[in-house]
């Protein structure tokens, strides 16, 4: 079969996968959920995602039902079903079905779900470098946490896509946090600087895996807040995550960032990041 | 049959509605929702909560599926088929299942799911007021969107819970906005004031209903930013919703309001709605 869907220890064709309306991930967002991506057909990073996992379902007092060790033969029996030569998983828990009622349910099993489809690479023209718009950070305080409750960050996305751009880029309190689907670094003067892990941003898997590339090549890493005036005025600034990888931006809010077009370090984080997943 | 479900135009059992698992309901929380009651087996104020659904859809660029009068066609049918004395109708509109993508898919119909469940009166012992706790405001930037991306508003009632309490106040840079189910209204020296409309707070039906009967019993009505110090030196402190109505605050943070009971612009509110109701 080709596209797959799982739901509470079930393989099943995904457009079979369904969830009661009644879901607490439906109804109230109440959930959380990793994307991973295969190199070479196998799961990269797997590890690193079912922690961070576990991690955002603590953080919401959401037991997991399935452990590490299930999380990842379930993975890897998923992208054998669906065959495909790359694959897209994702997994999502929930507090499960309950009547509606804000409370955490009580005697409920969580909801465990995962899909399995063909992953597309991203498109040439976007690897020479995207365009970027900025905006005040709406979301919610706890964006460590992975959770489905993504409203904000979708309205971001779409609004970056309005403006003809492909991401948009959250200042909260006059700081530089982090993209609506990537986190954010910036280069001056050689030194690579990005937004420190806490509650206003997301602890990306290839954000940690970049610093350490960046650190191995001798460059000087700064996790600390980053201004919007530092943002603006930067040499280099490049996206990271599961999807975009290491990605430059070309242009925020319509004016070049630098000379407008990839520079040194993103290209050279970008070659090693490629060396990783080879 | 006595839970009903409603999906996409057809009525069912409530344990057989379901939706995908690629529904942006359930993967981005990316839709909006309204809960209507009954009295006296008729839908209370169901125009304003339909107008507000469509003006929290248009905020969010989300095609409504059904108009106005096919709403209220089906919201009266679903509390026929479901035969209760009193209802509780859950509405939900979801941008529709798509292959997972931040962006608004195209080519997709909206999800229009309802549920009609008995009413189960709010408990006595809470008609004599209510415990509550204050915590910092950290749900996203456009609280008068009424969407199902209820994360924030989830933790922060189960918090309220684990403390003792029924509901939780939200505190933003230093003023009142309000409960995580529920609208706070606040009187001092026999004036009654409440957070303005506005993307801080839901413009609640309940709120905007009990603010006209204050004003046709001569209260003097602000709407205007309550500050924190404002709410813990209040006379009467007290909620509205629609499951709520007009709930007396006994205490916030475990410390008493005025007397500890409740006052009487709150009684004298509560009274005057239940004739509404009536």
């Amino acid at each position: 079969m080709p596209d797959i869907g799982f739901v509470n220890g079930r393989f099943m064709p995904l457009a079979e996968a369904v969830v009661s309306v009644e879901d607490r991930g439906f109804q109230f967002g109440d959930g959380v959920y990793e994307v991973i991506r295969t190199y070479g057909g196998r799961p990269f990073q797997l590890d690193a995602h079912l922690v961070r996992l576990e991690r955002s379902a603590k953080a919401i007092d959401l037991p997991c039902p399935l452990s590490h060790a299930q999380w990842t033969e379930r993975v890897t029996e998923g992208i054998r079903l669906a065959g495909y030569r790359e694959c897209k998983v994702y997994i999502q828990l929930t507090r499960g079905p309950a009547p509606r009622d804000h409370l955490f349910p009580t005697g409920v099993s969580p909801t465990a779900v995962m899909t399995v489809r063909e992953l597309h690479p991203l498109s040439d023209s976007l690897r020479s470098g995207v365009d970027t718009i900025t905006l005040q950070d709406f979301r919610w305080g706890r964006c460590d946490v992975k959770s489905v409750s993504l409203l904000a960050n979708v309205l971001a996305r779409q609004l970056a896509k309005d403006a003809g751009a492909f991401e948009a880029i959250f200042i909260r309190n006059g700081e530089v946090t982090e993209g609506a689907v990537s986190n954010v670094m910036i280069v001056r003067r050689g030194v690579l600087m990005t937004a420190p892990e806490g509650e206003r941003i997301l602890s990306g898997v290839t954000r940690g895996l970049v610093l350490e590339l960046a650190r191995k090549e001798g460059l000087t890493v700064y996790e600390r807040p980053v201004s919007e005036a530092e943002l603006r005025g930067a040499d280099e600034v490049f996206l990271t995550g599961t999807t975009v990888e290491v990605l430059p931006v070309n242009r925020i809010d319509g004016i070049a960032v630098g000379s407008g077009r990839p520079g040194p370090v993103a290209n050279l984080l970008r070659e090693r990041f490629r060396d990783l997943t080879a």
